[in-house]
């Protein structure tokens, strides 16, 4: 951030009053300009004994196999956000489940919520964000061509509840990774 | 946001190619403004029976009673925003345990996460955006005196888990209220 979004004035670094983080602060308007981490939302959607991944068509990441996710948008729920993705992504319909796993990811500033999601048909058209959409059994899973590590750690963490037959929360802080 | 972060020069509200939402867009250097909910971190902290609040010495709902909360912040975890703010609000050390409770709250475009914690001691020395912070036992709460929607159900939901032996995730909508 160089400029005020509120008055277009040039921005200062620096800490505000009764805080103690340096913060973008328009010296013109007065306005703080907070920045926080952002949410993303995707659901581990699955078809009988099969889950749903997408192959991304845009950057990062473009051509590897991803669980449907993406930012939230104003005016949504997390549950709401993971079902449009979901379609938007693959053209799937699913009905959210509960709660699958809370990763955090300092290093890129995002927090991501997985939901346990049951397709409601085995109908896929994947959309502009995706090259294709596919349902995977779990000998078949493209583990060489996963696009990010908490789609590995989802697929990983989903893979020992189903050998468990547990459906439990799953929280983790994930490592900044070379791919 | 009224003119670029980037640039400086005014922005235009418009559907970019390949979105279906209306953005703040910079016509000169290109840049889509993305804008998304934001998290707030907070513990719903016990020492024995007793549950920690704090009473807020800033707007909004100054003077009300508040569970120790605030706003995520760029570098850390969901888990260590959530000490940070009890720390900051209440000074007190706590033992952060499972994921308590997931509020959506779409009209103020914010989602709450709410930890069971346990403080470590009984010391308390509330920070610069408190008035107080106490510790109170069930019959004590304030409930005509809580500063947020999200910190009277995380209270409700807690006497009801305490009641019924469970520990469970809860997760809401929480409508628009009038205070």
């Amino acid at each position: 951030m160089k400029f005020c979004s509120s008055c277009g004035h040039a921005i200062e670094k620096l800490v505000p009053a009764d805080d103690n983080r340096t913060r973008s602060v328009c010296t013109e308007c007065q306005t703080i300009h907070y920045e926080n981490p952002r949410l993303i939302l995707g659901t581990l959607s699955t078809w009988q004994d099969q889950i749903l991944l997408c192959r991304r068509a845009i950057a990062p990441r473009s051509g590897f196999w991803t669980l449907p996710a993406g930012f939230m948008e104003i005016g949504e729920s997390t549950e709401a956000g993971a079902r449009r993705e979901t379609l938007e992504e693959a053209g799937a319909e699913v009905e959210i489940h509960d709660l699958f796993a809370v990763f955090d990811i300092p290093h890129v500033e995002q927090v991501h919520l997985f939901f346990r999601a049951a397709m409601t048909s085995p109908h896929l058209a994947p959309g502009v964000e995706s090259l294709e959409a596919r349902l995977f059994k779990p000998d078949d899973i493209p583990w060489d061509e996963l696009a990010f590590e908490s789609v590995r750690q989802a697929l990983r963490l989903h893979l020992e509840d189903r050998s468990m037959g547990t459906s439990r929360l799953h929280r983790m802080q994930l490592p900044k990774m070379d791919w």
